[in-house]
């Protein structure tokens, strides 16, 4: 018997059909002799409506009590998904967060889960039950107030009680089909990724790929929990994370086939239109002044992707720094910035946020120095600017003008072979394998 | 400094808008120096709103998962009004049932309190926080599930928290000015009652009156709490349901003015047209026949009133057996009566649920035989017909034809001098004090 957590987004739950059609599905996998646990969202638009609710009697709600109203969201979804499965004949229970031994720290809204003890879950599954359990919300352990996880935190209550649970998988659920090459609907010819590596995931989330949260790969890798991140509305394989095998009693004849094909080099093309740019101009080149200034963005809780630091081309006394932020945190970081202009004596900033950013990731990468190369052949091709570069072992970053991006991820996709009608193409002449 | 407790069902907080009005109220009692604790329903059509979502997905919700969904309503008002309090300056925390200690037994839909452990309230307020506790919703005992309390459940939520908390009032809003001699809907001329004992109140909630249910007030007289019942529409006092004074704090002129008006020897008249009579015809005359019936209907959860057994008309060895019953609960009693129908060896069942329960109710009754010949004669010169008649020490009830019961109604708080423009009216002849 195997123990699958399974983890249905909004807009899987989205009104009673919605939920009728999970119901059918989580019954099936009792009837195939799995233990279910389910981890659901608020359905549909449920959490807008309430944060609309809410802004009618408040401009800012107190984070506590907008934490304690956004959890009525899943409360709801979860009581009708049980009622939904009863109905078919299985026994369900839900949980809340708090129920299900979710303990979180005590920042409200953004909350982080520092310990799972699911022993009423556990208790639910040796009676027989599917335990449903609500997304998205714990407990805080040191002042046991409700706690809302943040953006994308279902997907982290999943992995968390599947790695608590010991699971055999966690299947995440969402109205696409899987993890794919790149975003379809810029490039119509992206594949579904059969299987990825956890860093590589870990890159593509934090490249701007949307379908898992970072965090929630995190925690998959410390765990080692085996994710499977699937369409709700069909019963197709989708793609797994995992840096193991695929556990035996999901593999398929799809899967070894799939299985048999050799890994690509790169395995995705991510892209963000999130961010900006700023740039501090006329920093004098003293030692310390980068670490002011980022202790100051630091401070703001502002995190900051790619920095660049220049040789004015004004004053050979004096820097450029530039660097990347989420273009929501642009007003706070130049405020800041603004405030300590002259003790950090820079000339001037200028804000950016007409770029794109794409990523190539690729655990292949590691040993196929050419990787790197290729991309620049191919944007060059494209007469795609690059602005500003960063790497890691698995990933090239480039920043480009926003009007370039879409270009630039067909030209990069194209150029390593992952456009499904030319998977062969190989222009990367490298020097590796 | 006193500790208030209020009450808001869910016609006070029905949307942003009343919830902004309640919030000033709150806040105008925590300016005048009270402590607060504020108990609330869910906002006004919301529970039908989630029942009608259950019915969608199990024409039976599981009794767990419906209460589990039901609490969703309270979590909603409660959070939203604890930010409306906020927003006018004033710290407001909210608290679920089981977050207050509201500790129940395991019966979902219908739990009944048995212990409250207010020990996060209490922090809460000596903090300098407003508590707002979710009402109608408790955790059980036993199996740590979510319960809800049943119909008027809030009222009974914020009578136990006072209790527990050692409150100096409780405050029952709703969107009446308190409780009225009469349905002012049927006599127009009702008055509100000023100040009624806990024994009388629990008469008139038993006898029909909505506005508090018996449960309630059952635990306000049990604890001593006094309770006010007023609107939260307007700040004029309500009706005060206690067997002592008023508290200090809460008299005005116009209370020291009514608090000198002789008690009247009835205070108000009741009614009820839920209630059908049941009548079993031709019923063995031999002991342990009414015992077995009624262990029946018992077993059924079927919540009997009057009972009334007669020499069978047509059989002398024979006896008719009425009673009255919630008409909602007819059919099973029928269901379960005629499925015994040869071990009871009776002939057939009446059903009639055409039909009204008038009662008056007053503490002067107990030294005041005449009310009850003065009720007969004012039913009388009305040509009401009387069908049962039960009476306790404070209160008598008749069961009249249901298109009497108005006419009925009117003419008892006549006879009894309850009639706003006619107050000495006494008609009760009786030899009393």
């Amino acid at each position: 018997m195997s123990l699958v957590v399974q983890k249905f987004g909004g807009s899987s739950v989205a009104d009673a059909e919605s939920v009728k059609r999970v119901a059918k599905r989580i019954a099936s996998y009792r009837k195939a002799g799995h233990d279910v646990v389910v981890v659901v969202s608020a359905m549909g638009d449920q959490t807008d409506d309430l944060i609309d609710l809410a802004q009618q009697v408040s401009p800012v709600p107190p984070p506590r009590e907008l934490d304690m109203l956004l959890t009525a969201g899943e409360r709801i979804s979860m009581a009708v998904l049980a009622m939904a499965i009863a109905n078919l004949g299985e026994s369900a229970q839900s949980f809340t967060g708090s129920q299900a031994g979710v303990i979180t720290d005590e920042s409200h809204g953004k909350a982080r889960i520092i310990d799972v003890t699911p022993g009423r879950i556990q208790s639910a599954l040796d009676d027989g039950h599917v335990a449903i359990v609500a997304g998205f919300q714990g407990v805080s352990q040191t002042t046991k107030n409700i706690t809302t996880l943040g953006r994308g935190g279902s997907d982290t209550t999943a992995v968390a009680l599947a790695a608590a649970l010991n699971a055999d998988v966690c299947e995440i659920y969402s109205d696409v089909d899987g993890v794919f090459t790149a975003d379809p609907r810029i490039v119509p010819t992206a594949r579904k990724i059969h299987k990825i590596g956890y860093e590589e995931m870990m890159e593509m989330a934090a490249s701007g790929a949307k379908i898992l949260m970072l965090r929630c790969v995190e925690y998959a890798r410390r765990s080692g929990v085996p994710i499977h991140v699937r369409s709700s509305f069909s019963t197709h394989t989708g793609t797994w994370v995992t840096d193991g095998e695929i556990p035996a009693p999901f593999r398929t004849d799809t899967t070894e086939e799939e299985d048999t094909v050799e890994q690509p080099i790169i395995s995705g093309v991510a892209h963000d239109r999130s961010e900006a740019k700023l740039t501090i101009v006329g920093v004098p080149d003293v030692p310390g002044k980068a670490a002011e200034i980022f202790s100051l963005i630091a401070e703001q809780e502002i995190n900051i992707d790619m920095i660049v630091q220049n040789i004015s081309t004004r004053d050979p006394g004096r820097t450029d720094i530039s660097f990347t932020l989420p273009m929501a945190d642009g007003a706070k970081a130049i405020e800041s910035l603004e405030a300590r202009k002259d003790t950090i004596e820079f000339d001037h900033l200028r804000y950016d946020d007409q770029i794109g950013k794409l990523s190539v990731v690729g655990d292949g990468m590691r040993s196929n120095p050419g990787v790197t190369a290729a991309l620049f052949r191919a944007l060059s091709a494209e007469n795609v600017n690059i602005d500003l570069i960063s790497t890691s072992e698995i990933r090239i970053s480039v920043v480009t003008r926003a009007e370039d991006l879409d270009r630039a991820v067909q030209a990069a996709h194209g150029a390593y072979g992952l456009d499904s009608e030319d998977n062969e193409a190989v222009v990367y002449g490298g020097t590796g394998r």
